[in-house]
């Protein structure tokens, strides 16, 4: 037997245990490294990844170590009596190899990979190879199998609301925080929006980062359900939600890996909406050459797929394909877009015109799923609310209920970028501005990120600032100043002259 | 800057880098763990991913730890100043996401991929991915690429030897340590033989580990030349000798996730006796439904894929197809394994005919590289060697020359098989006999398998053994215990009665 101890590193979702190779119990080998392990002692095995140590001072030999993911499966004292074993994959795995032979799996077989998922017994690299070997090919059957799996067990009830709503975006445009502003719309109406959001993943700021300048997003499923039930809305991060779980570990593979399918993308958002209890979704799928999605007929097959899972498991999705040629909205980075969001909520003249009208026109989609509402609506009905301060009024509910955050710094290193020619803003790249701000600093510090002052159709004078970099750390400023005099991503044509001939 | 501070974890190939949750330089989220980052201080960056830690006895908010595969790339002291940047995706990574899109990759993309590998800019994550999506669909000029990238730039050079050989059998038939005979016979005669061996990887003893029950089998490069030089042959363990550094990391993550495509094993063997500097090669690919290669088709398509790249690469190849139906020899774990091979070479009656006849056929086969050697001699020359003593001469000189090793002890703890009923053994399934040994313990103990004490077409009494189990610990002895009464692998006909009608 071994002692137990808990070495409190967070190992992104694998339970990995720590031995020392002179164990004074078991022979351990330097190939036995990532072996996989059952660790017994508690009220059931715990699956771990074994890591060979020669440092005492990590465990001794009469010890095991366990890091945070593991210790807190376990749920034994540091010192407790284990013993380890061997541990045969799990059986799902031989899904996972049918899935690499190119064949369809069962409703059954994707409920047990996911379900091993959940409980830890896949490694990271397990996930991938899963990730990898489905994305190739799925039916639209296999994906509504990975999404009903992906629900998971713990969903949130809403008791005696009939319609609970929700808003989400696929991605891949800088700014375009419309959630926030939809949700002060939509909370100010009434209908109840349980917006569940993510962190930033490979993006500037996710809905959660951006909300997380002006109020906490960390929730458990009660202290969420009684926010949406007493201010008709509320921005929780999913991250902190203990649902969908299987989802969470899935995603952050998928994130270090940077490979997103769409069949999972699907899959994943609606069962995290699913499990949120939503009943009601808007979804936007925004199509542009340097978006996430490419093409209409790339947007038509995922608004498909969406509507037929949505169908088979009762969540009413309305899908839209919107304009993702450009960033939406000023502000690429939390603090930036937050201000915007709040400029547009306070109706000043300077809030960004583009994000105002999407955030409209999304809300009023959603308002439309209430059934006294007369069709057509939604959308002048939105903007009464956003006009006259009702809006306002529900955001400030909604922030001072969630616990007003502390507004963090704009970063103070700033570069004005130029255009270096006189003319009009033919083109922006979403790919570009995305990367420029994430070497800023943006996916890490909320004050991090790009003001854009010109966008597409404005006219520039040569010498006039295109867009601001900002800055918190010199690191980042530096990273952000070496790649973007390489190009801006703004294209400008010398069109704008045509009017002096 | 970070204090330097080393974690003698090592983490199967991967660097990891451990950083305090308040660390006193950066900001650190959990969603940052596993992120990548670069590590500045020493000659160049090193690559390495965040693991996040809240105790401060794995390293303080000052410190940055490194496990022991990154202290070692940044050849530092401990206490050294460092910093830390974000990490930009190694550019080969758009060749993996190329793969998974179906793609076929350039001769460079593949040598990038192999460098970036080589160089741990992979986490183990995204060399799944690489080996799920190639191994879907490559074409031979791609295991070509492959191989070649494999090869690397440390490769053994063998000076005035105008022919250096080996052997390799791809695998997955229990016993069949042909190699260790084969070694001794080609030796004796002359020929030098190069044997890179490996530890084993899901069977129950790879060729190094039956080896090194009888000597020493880790040997850098200068040593295993010397060896072979002096004793015309030796055999090393594959994963001490500093070559083909790349295909160890991928076959450790092929290990891992259970995977591995005959694409890359082809490249993965061919690339390490490239890089061993051999130039003749047996290949032995055995056949059998519960073999490796199930199909004569499929071996078929192995033998000309290894042909061709070993054409392309001046290597000379000469592959045979050979029976994998059933396990050859008795042993089958290291120590009964050796002692198979040991009975072999001191001509012994009760050696196991099987594995005598094969080693003398593939030893032949070895010996007719030598062109001084007439066409179709290569049996019989090899017979004469073995039977007159010079192959058990020529052993013991190559275990005197690398270094006797006091040999394990048979596990203590057995069980026997026996018979349930009288007839003749049918059938034995191999993949089966390798399931029982390796609970057996045999991956892990040398002194852990099983022995087959009956072969197919022999004639069984009922309660006659059948085979007999072999456990070193008893955990170990409880789960061979525990799957081997559901089904033991042999088949036993009653067809054995027949003559008495």
């Amino acid at each position: 037997m071994l002692n137990l101890k808990h070495l409190a590193i967070s190992s992104f979702n694998e339970n990995i245990a720590y031995i020392h190779r002179d164990c004074s119990v078991y022979k351990v080998d330097d190939i036995h490294s990532l072996t996989k392990v059952e660790i017994h002692g508690g009220v059931r095995p715990v699956y771990a990844f074994l890591q060979v140590t020669d440092d005492a001072k990590v465990v001794k030999p009469n010890e095991l170590g366990l890091n945070t993911e593991a210790f807190e499966l376990i749920n034994l004292p540091e010192g407790a009596n284990i013993s380890l074993t061997l541990a045969p994959p799990p059986p799902s795995l031989a899904s996972v190899k049918r899935k690499i032979a190119g064949n369809i799996l069962s409703a059954g077989e994707y409920a047990s990979v996911v379900n091993d998922i959940a409980g830890r017994r896949y490694s990271n690299m397990d996930i991938a190879s899963f990730l990898v070997a489905s994305g190739s090919f799925m039916t639209a059957s296999e994906v509504l199998a990975l999404t009903e799996a992906l629900v998971g067990d713990n969903t949130i009830r809403w008791d005696n609301e009939s319609i609970v709503v929700d808003h989400h975006c696929f991605g891949g445009v800088p700014g375009n925080k419309t959630d926030i502003v939809i949700t002060a719309i939509v909370a100010a109406y009434g209908l109840p929006m349980a917006k569940t959001a993510s962190r930033s993943l490979t993006s500037c700021a996710g809905v959660a980062d951006t909300m997380s300048v002006l109020a906490n997003v960390d929730f458990d499923e009660d202290s969420f359900k009684k926010l949406v039930k007493e201010n008709r809305g509320a921005i929780a991060s999913y991250h902190s939600l203990s649902i969908a779980d299987a989802s969470k570990i899935v995603s952050g593979v998928e994130r270090q890996i940077g490979i997103t399918q769409l069949q999972h993308l699907a899959a994943s958002i609606l069962a995290i909406k699913l499990a949120a209890g939503v009943t009601h979704l808007v979804l936007d799928i925004p199509v542009g050459p340097q978006s996430r999605i490419k093409s209409t007929n790339e947007a038509m097959r995922l608004r498909k797929l969406c509507e037929y899972v949505g169908d088979m498991l009762s969540l009413e999705i309305d899908a839209v394909i919107t304009d993702g040629s450009e960033p939406i909205g000023c502000g690429v980075g939390a603090v930036l877009e937050a201000r915007d969001v709040m400029k547009i909520l306070r109706n000043k003249d300077d809030a960004p015109q583009d994000l105002l009208e999407k955030s409209l026109f999304l809300a009023g989609r959603i308002l439309e799923f209430d059934p006294k509402l007369r069709g057509g609506q939604g959308y002048h009905v939105a903007k009464e609310i956003l006009t006259s301060g009702r809006a306002l009024e529900a955001m400030n509910k909604i922030i001072y209920a969630q616990g007003k955050a502390p507004q963090p710094q704009l970063g103070h290193l700033t570069r004005d970028i130029v255009a270096t020619s006189s003319g009009v803003v033919e083109s922006i790249d979403n790919a570009r501005i995305n990367k420029i701000g994430v070497l800023a600093g943006a996916a890490q510090y909320p004050g991090a990120g790009l003001d854009l002052l010109k966008k597409v159709g404005d006219r520039v004078e040569q010498g006039e600032t295109l867009f601001r970099i900002h800055s918190v750390t010199s690191t980042d400023f530096a990273f952000a100043n070496s790649v973007v005099d390489g190009y801006t991503g703004y294209e400008i044509s010398s069109g704008g002259n045509k009017g002096e001939f």
